[in-house]
């Protein structure tokens, strides 16, 4: 890959990251059946959510996707397919949890790298990492009125602390971007498909039996 | 009307829709009986919550009632009034579904035109006119811990999207703020106000019937 | 007290009314029995979600953890330590309601006071003491799927709005930080102190009998 070419890969993986979140977004309206205004703005919201907070606690302003407006019409681009697909698609619950730990993986290490872009230091930067790869999430489910994936005790804010870490650390490293979003990414999403895969979860906070709370 | 009284007409119609959409955070902290500090609390997120987010995301810092208290003193008046009023007042969720669609109305131009004087693109200006129109709504929905209104299947997201989409195309060809926001939030109020009175809905996504999800 | 060392406690109030709020969180978390990234995730968010909001909307940027990453780090360690210790802590429903009681009375006065050194009027610094005291709460609780403690009934945002309007009357009386704290927020914390220990409620909002809403 020439040096020409690399910027034009990571525009596209970037809108390729926010697309595949923006789906989660829709299937997960399409659970609750809502109507196509409905898909069209929780799209948008979990897609952009993430970074648009990221961008807000940084002083990135105005936000990354008012000067790209091409993040917005991909998210509505997006909910609108997903409004006519989704009803040919078996077992969406799966897709929703397999597009959300792709988005998962390439949110960390876009939030991450953003806030060591502008300066911040690296226990921010792997804040903002979480943040970004979190929040399109939260809002999502929030909205929703689902309980937060977050909350499924299955490994989910520990494996995008993880990737994040790397990825500062790999950035401390003087590693370049791609090979630290392939590693760092990658890490996110492998210990996330191993969470779903297996149903596997951390060694959760238990209350003592026999306790009132 | 003069020129000299237009902006002062533009200062009231915006006060008077942030009191409307306050009145509406107030009214759905009735049916939670909350306190007193409980409905200013959700009164005034409800009323300068949408607005808020609108210039967060444009970069507008401070955002607009911390340089003009009167709207947050607006929303705090109104809100102790219905505090008081309420009980008063027949058929409070009907009027709270009004109050909700006439500052859905509002909101979506005012939220579009703001962006619209701050450069944004076309696209642009009919999200924040979304998120203006919604927003406000959606956090007095999740604070009350209700299934927020854009969740119940009527049009209502759709109804933000079709007027903020018209207002831009209306200023593109030149059209002024008040004809403008006549046509288009009059067009918002109107969609909502037949989904409404006919308990109207789009045709919203459906599952097959026997799929698990 | 001399004079150095005065900015030097006011600093290190701060960062413990950050972790007595962080670990307000994390009590909350351990009723959900998530994982520690889980923990970790709702200690941050509410330790510092309250004085986030307060600085995007005052304009203040980048919002204050991310030039100061103990912040964060204070959160993350408190965070951690809730989810080791938190098992061997009886009655830790009560310990969160006076965790957040104390973090109430001290972000009440930060928040004014931040707003006020900005150069906001009065009310708008009333305001944003109100929002530092109770967002990181309110966002806590939305994330752990709980009724927001603002919804209880108790008296809260209330104790909030009435300690901050102290402050702001302290000081255009010309009191100095210390002793406006020292008041006010002992004013916020006693209210609301009051109202736990006598499950105290101002005369809330009352439906009349035998109607639907």
């Amino acid at each position: 890959m020439n040096s020409a070419s690399l910027p034009a890969l990571l525009y596209w993986l970037d809108l390729f990251s926010v697309a595949v979140i923006a789906a989660s977004g829709a299937l997960s309206a399409s659970r609750k059946e809502m109507d196509i205004g409905g898909f069209a703005l929780i799209g948008v919201v979990t897609g952009i959510g993430g970074g648009t907070v990221r961008d807000l606690v940084l002083g990135y302003s105005p936000v990354f996707w008012v000067e790209r407006p091409e993040y917005l019409g991909i998210c509505l681009a997006v909910s609108v397919a997903v409004f006519f697909l989704a009803p040919y698609v078996g077992q969406r619950w799966k897709w929703l949890l397999w597009a959300d730990a792709i988005g998962l993986g390439l949110y960390t290490v876009v939030g991450a790298d953003k806030a060591l872009a502008m300066g911040a230091s690296g226990l921010i930067a792997a804040g903002t990492g979480v943040i970004t790869a979190t929040f399109g999430g939260v809002i999502r489910d929030v909205l929703c009125a689902e309980i937060p994936l977050i909350l499924r005790k299955e490994i989910y804010a520990t494996a995008a602390a993880a990737g994040a870490t790397v990825y500062v650390l790999l950035h401390a490293a003087g590693i370049g971007y791609i090979v630290g979003l392939a590693i760092a990414g990658g890490l996110t999403f492998g210990i996330r498909a191993v969470a779903i895969v297996w149903s596997l979860s951390l060694p959760a906070y238990k209350s003592r039996a026999g306790r009132p709370f």
